[in-house]
């Protein structure tokens, strides 16, 4: 709230799942609205009784979907200065229209910029999520084999990771709930896993994303299976040292695109410059992805207790791709990684 | 396209992953513009080879992330009037700012209108999912147990949905990838799994949302486990009444409000009105909800070809919940259901 406040605003609404989380604790359909002295949650009668149960320090209003949610919304906000996450087009469209005072403002940043520093609590969530995925990383090491499928993969880590209380992370451009890429598939860095059969030879990529406690943790390793090459061990250890090289840039007050830089400057000499297409990392947290963005132009510097992921990689179209991440807190004068399971290259069979 | 045409436009914008699919055949992160004579994909580098293999007739264009894609978007929509889905408020409003020509217009309903009648291969797809929500079902009939937590069910039926290649449908006010609601959980409509453990005398809802080669199904059934009481056979029985009422009132032609009113008093004239606090049904597809909308009020006629599901409910807070839920085909003189899997309350242990 004081972020909005040193903007001018006296609200903020949250319509976004994971900004509602953030303003009250409940998880589901409603929208959330903040002032200085009251939190007010606006949900659906079906969502009644658990808004009551999950919610913390929220004045509820139970309102009918659609048009009443957005009439008692209004009612809400009146004399306010609102600043609303990210909304959709004709949500904000009704209101503005609905409203006389035009003082609803959308301003994503806002909230977001409140989301990039964790708390105790948040950092616990966030560590547990990637000590799930280390032991996930553990099972894979036997799980993995010539003549398994991608698919079969996913099924297994998917089932051990819901066992340990961790699900599948939602992110809507992808349609399966992990990237298992094996071969000439994980040169795609958002490959859709597929029922492709290991074969002897391969570089398999998995990226595993998942939620525990409502955060987010997201990590990546490649392991080789069978024979390996010059080329394929050369380009893991240039990945290797590029992600750790990343990590170890990371401190208070240095700016994302300087951690951007370096680790891609260092695939750039090894030769595969081009063969690096996306950004070193991201924030993460209540979403897969948020800010900050680790990537060239980015001015912003770390801040201690944001939550981020370093993750450079190689991809040779047609033949394989390597992709290395761990998911770390900013400390002061280091990054604080919360995923332990190795790094060197594991050649399974 | 004919749709977006008989209301003015000349070309079709898709931001949203289910409508690029729609238009291109790619599922991911790009934006989809389709003109009469031609679509268009605008993809970031890192997707380009994934969109090259999956999109058919597109002419695909690569650019960099953010505003890159807006210019290159600008560029694309020259001269023409756009009709685009539901987009985020920011950058409906940067393509606005940047734009001189001012016809980019928001339009959610346009695209949604043409996915609402289903062809062939999407009917196809949508019974598969079903199809395999009915096996889902005949394995819980094994599973289901007193002593077992709905966490562990959860993590059964997931590996075994992605064992059979489908996968949990991604739905952001949901956090688990099912809902699997026992005992007094049930009556909460959207329940979130946990780690109570089934008792004797639970009535158990299992509501199974899940997507098969890209297409969604979505079904419910609640088990009996051991002693049942003359009030949970009593709305047992009237929400399967209700839910048959609403199956036999589908054909060609009749208004979505007309179904949802049968359902309702069917329930309401068995006393349990206030207890069925959610809508009959909804639209399935490559979202798992979409039009059209089986409430009231909603003038709206089924039409042939049209996916729905029709799932009244009772919630007794703080006792029990009961739903049924199918998918299924609108033809011209009835509905094809899509799930076979019994209706009749089943009394496990």
């Amino acid at each position: 709230m004081h972020i909005a406040s040193g903007k001018g605003f006296n609200a903020v609404a949250a319509f976004q799942p994971e900004n509602v989380f953030y303003l009250t604790n409940f998880w589901g359909e409603a929208i959330a609205i903040c002032s200085n002295d009251r939190t007010t949650l606006i949900v659906p009668k079906l969502e009644a009784s658990r808004a009551q149960q999950d919610s913390k320090d929220c004045e509820l209003i139970f309102s009918d979907r659609g048009l009443p949610v957005i009439d008692t919304f209004i009612d809400v906000i009146k004399g306010k200065v609102v600043c609303a996450d990210y909304a959709d087009y004709s949500t904000v469209e009704a209101i503005q229209t609905k409203s006389s005072e035009k003082k609803f403002i959308v301003n994503v940043d806002t909230l977001l910029e409140g989301r990039m520093i964790k708390d105790e609590n948040e950092i616990y969530a966030i560590a547990k999520a990637a000590k799930v995925l280390d032991d996930l990383y553990e099972i894979c090491t036997h799980e993995v084999k010539i003549g398994l499928s991608e698919r079969a993969l996913q099924a297994k880590i998917i089932f051990e990771a819901m066992q340990m209380g961790a699900y599948a992370a939602c992110h809507k451009s992808t349609l399966n709930p992990l990237i298992i890429a094996s071969g000439p598939n994980g040169a795609l860095p958002h490959a859709q896993v597929s029922d492709r059969k290991f074969v002897d030879g391969d570089m398999v990529v998995i990226d595993l994303t998942l939620r525990y406690a409502s955060y987010i943790a997201d990590a990546t390793r490649t392991f080789a299976l069978g024979r390996t090459t010059s080329e394929t061990k050369e380009a893991y250890e240039l990945v290797k040292q590029s992600q750790q090289l990343g990590i170890d840039c990371v401190e208070e007050g240095v700016a994302c695109e300087e951690i951007d830089k370096e680790c891609r400057s260092l695939i750039s000499d090894g030769g595969y410059g081009s063969q690096f297409i996306h950004s070193t990392g991201h924030g993460i947290g209540l979403d897969v992805h948020e800010p900050p963005w680790l990537r060239t132009p980015n001015r912003q510097v770390l801040e201690r207790n944001m939550a981020i992921t370093i993750e450079p990689g190689i991809y040779l179209q047609g033949k394989f791709g390597i992709r290395i991440e761990d998911s770390m807190i900013v400390d002061n004068a280091h990054a604080r990684n919360l995923n332990a399971f190795t790094k060197d290259l594991l050649v399974l069979d």
